[in-house]
């Protein structure tokens, strides 16, 4: 990772007696003042992922919610068979957002469920599958794994991951799993052993208190043991090398193509230490050396800016810099009490403005190289959030998922995202999908998300063109992604809107060569003038155009002088008119 | 190092249907909006500097440059039995600022000169003398050390050293050195080892190409070869225990009382490689092993938040957050061309107003822990840096050494500043003394620094008080230091003003209480009014008043909920009127 900032002299002759007329440039904008280098750009020095990672559009099953497989028990049936943590619940049962049943209900989706209906997936316009875990665990979402060896037999066991990953890549989708690398659960064959003989191997993989009797946990929950870093033993059997964990489920029989680390930003780190990057590395060199370009994504729930800086992972699953202020943006206000606003200790979601959405939005993915940020997820929702459709204002899902598909980042769906489901946190957003019930009542959502990811595979602006805000006002955000071949306008507004402005030497080309796109939610109007294209409409709603590609600029540019430092570089450019 | 922010929910009820009405209050003030995580508050777990490290106020010599000793020829006569690349040169020969004689150029200044002008630090104040390197070199900067053995014989060798020391510490004054652990000279012992023998230890030390013919060097300047600190003889002997380098100067006979480090930020990092944190951990631990309690600076001259993290350095001599935006709030403008800005490849010292200088050192101070910006240098000039005289408009060096000793971070002088010496870039400030000529002229400016000195050590709300703006406008700024004993207004103006207004609320207790503190340097007078007070003076210029102590807020801060994870912390604080 390399920073880098520029200086522009605005004037070579001084307009006054301040002296030097001078900006530095970075990745929060033009300042006139002397800026701080966590706000340099960024640029990563690793290989690009490839293509299909590059252009993914992620659809994200939690597999005891998303189907049963044609074998299984009626819709009106709790699986049979269950061990003894699980309660079995029939298809329609409602989800537990809270309490002890939470973790213990079990639906009975499986791996071959989802094999079943990929078609659905294909259908949407999703390129990646990924599978929160699949491993035996003591819960229904299996972050508390038992073992890393072998794939849940509630799910279906090994053959059915087999079989689900051959037909998903026969279509074209690529599957990623998802690996809690910072605990285990306290079922798991490591820490039985460690539990049971003090002076084992396996003892060493966690913080045991001196006499034995405590040990660290994720939050202090006592079921998911933290793991010690520091043990070579665990990094050889875990990540490191072709026997290890990671690769196991890369290689065939299995052919994952890539996974999702659960608290990526937690693992490795306790008290003083910090294994944390070398940890990451490792998994990436050995998913490097066992299948190269496989996709590696973080989850990372805070402010992801510094541990995705570019060494290891490809990207990551973070709602600082979109979903927090997009749910804000596109809140209910008031009326969202009750509803987890990712942990902040507040009732309900607050309202921001539009301007605030951009501004924040810019200013939590600043740290971000442009490559990191370009393999984010944009999701609206996960599996731990709340649902959009519980969090924003009616309408606001379609608009809110019009931005996640046309900004930088890997567009992320939660399957049921396309039903419109609630959910108040991220268990009660588990709802089992409701696959006879909601299939026709859903049709407009189900179509926005296919015409947005065929719009996004069909247009390399959304995939690799620059990003820049043209309108930020208190209900409407107007942005232009740009590209040789074509730019993409898109207007996004929370409510009606009349007579929003864009001046015309902010659009790309002309605007008599621009095009509109018509996706299945309220659009708008374009009145042409002098001072440019002036947009009215309905809202929630959205406008998109095609416009003419940005052309090289002609205007020479100069590079003056360079001074690199350890820490900081700082470049002159200066422009001149042709 | 933690990192830590505060979420500030002003009413329980929202005012309106957007929902909760939030705060994140951070290191760079309150937001309605997210923040990222490198804007937090942070704080050092480290234990503090001692009294004497935390209320320093310093003067840095260059020892060539401060005072021949009284057996020493006479000022109108060179130095004789110089080495075969000095040039001499008689005390009142001009300083070259650029050329091939610069570094060349011997002025014969020796450490028992320093020690015979050492009542003229003491009546200044100061109370840490920092020299430059005082080891054997090629030039008369000494950052090309050809030994870290010996104290070069031209300053007058070890045992002069001594003498220093001791004649310091009897007064009270405490000395560090200056350490070059980036690289050395190649005329060092060390390289030439390594040059003559590629299987030596010494070989090690440095980057070599493979065929032995090239190295790493600093900028590319082939004088100073880097060092290598993967290696760890190389650690052993320069910086790890009792028998290092590190250790021998801050033990008898010579009892150094810290290290200035050189190029901090630079250290141990090269392409891949960066063992920067490693190393300055090993100097601060045997550091704390020989001398508890030894003052520990890194020179970082870009942004130094990163780097002064907390792990190692007490401080840094660092320009970005301070001397910087004051060079440009208080600049000369389009005079200033000619003038070495930091290396900024543009044409002199741009101006901003006081609204930036805030704006800038708040923006750029926000990434220090607090404990670490109070052991800051606080400098208006180096010996690295053209001269505040030169940069600055008439009156404004000092009104910039107020605002050096009033502001968290240790006051730094460089020798000269107290004469009002000129300078273009570093090598031109770098002046013999004029301890004949200038005395008279420039009592007015060694007043000011001695009651500058002495107010800070007679305040304690200048050493340990809070800071907080209470005015900034194009030509005025006005801060408070606040303590429990009693607080200081400090009102800094670069030109005449009338009517600025400080609100009652923002004054720490009643202005009837306010008492003035006069200096040597233009001021002003205030009124009273119910709309608070109103100050009017002449610029450059500053007034400086006494105000009652803050005492504790009665109102109950009740902590609701703490939410900690890695990265980040949230907490909610409610207030009860009481």
């Amino acid at each position: 990772m390399l920073r880098y900032r520029f200086l522009l002299e605005l004037s070579r002759a001084p307009r006054t007696s301040d002296g030097p007329d001078l900006r530095w440039l970075n990745a929060v904008g033009p300042s006139r003042t002397d800026t701080a280098d966590r706000d340099d750009f960024r640029i990563d020095c690793r290989p690009a992922p490839e293509p299909w990672a590059q252009d993914a559009v992620i659809y994200q099953v939690f597999p005891d919610r998303f189907a049963r497989s044609s074998g299984g028990p009626a819709p009106s049936e709790a699986p049979a068979g269950l061990p003894e943590w699980a309660v079995g619940c029939s298809w329609d049962e409602p989800v537990r957002p809270h309490g002890d049943l939470t973790p213990r209900q079990v639906y009975g989706g499986t791996l071959d469920g989802v094999r079943e209906r990929l078609d659905h997936l294909a259908e949407l316009g999703a390129s990646v599958l990924y599978l929160t875990p699949f491993f035996p665990a003591r819960s229904n979402h299996r972050y508390d794994a038992t073992t890393f060896d072998v794939v849940d037999p509630l799910l279906g066991g090994d053959e059915a991951l087999v079989r689900l990953v051959e037909a998903a890549h026969a279509r074209g989708i690529a599957v990623i799993g998802d690996l809690t690398i910072n605990h285990t659960g306290d079922g798991h064959d490591w820490f039985r052993t460690a539990l049971a003989d003090p002076t084992s191997t396996e003892n060493g993989f966690y913080y045991f208190s001196e006499d034995g009797t405590e040990y660290a946990s994720w939050l202090g929950v006592p079921s998911l043991p933290k793991l010690d870093w520091s043990s070579p033993d665990l990094r050889r059997r875990f990540v490191e090398g072709p026997d290890s964990v990671v690769a196991h489920w890369l290689l065939p029989p299995f052919d994952l193509d890539g996974w999702r680390i659960d608290v990526a930003n937690m693992t490795g780190r306790h008290g003083h230490d910090d294994h944390n990057r070398e940890v990451a590395a490792l998994i990436r060199s050995t998913m490097d050396a066992v299948r190269p370009g496989s996709m590696l994504l973080a989850e990372s729930t805070g402010d992801a800016t510094e541990d995705l800086s570019g060494h290891a992972w490809d990207g990551g699953m973070t709602y600082s810099n979109l979903t927090r202020p997009l749910w804000q943006w596109l809140s209910r206000g008031t009326s969202t009490t009750g509803i987890n606003f990712f942990g902040t200790p507040v009732q309900g979601v607050p309202r921001i403005d539009g301007r605030d959405l951009v501004a924040t939005h810019t200013a939590l993915s600043s740290g971000f190289s442009w490559r990191v940020r370009s393999q984010n997820m944009t999701a609206l929702n996960t599996h731990d959030t709340a649902r959009a459709s519980s969090v924003m204002l009616d309408g606001g899902p379609a608009v809110g998922l019009a931005l996640a598909f046309c900004l930088p980042g890997l567009p992320t769906l939660f399957a049921g995202d396309e039903f419109g489901l609630p959910g108040i946190n991220g268990e009660d957003a588990r709802t089992p999908l409701p696959w006879d019930t909601a299939r026709g009542s859903s049709r407009g959502a189900r179509e926005l998300v296919r015409s947005l990811a065929a719009l996004r595979a069909g247009t390399p602006a959304l995939r690799h063109g620059s990003v820049r805000w043209l309108v930020a006002t208190a209900d409407v955000v107007v942005l232009v992604r740009e590209h040789a071949e074509e730019s993409i306008l898109l207007l996004a507004a929370r409510a009606d809107y009349r007579d929003v402005r864009v001046a015309p030497d902010l659009v790309p080309g002309s605007w008599a060569d621009a095009r509109p796109i018509t996706l299945e939610l309220p659009g708008g109007s374009v009145v042409e003038t002098a001072g440019g294209p002036v947009f009215s409409g309905s809202g929630p709603g959205v406008q998109v155009w095609r416009l003419p590609g940005v052309h090289p600029r002609h205007d020479r540019v100069e590079f003056v002088r360079g001074r690199g430092q350890t820490g900081g570089m700082a470049a002159t450019v200066r422009q001149h008119h042709a």
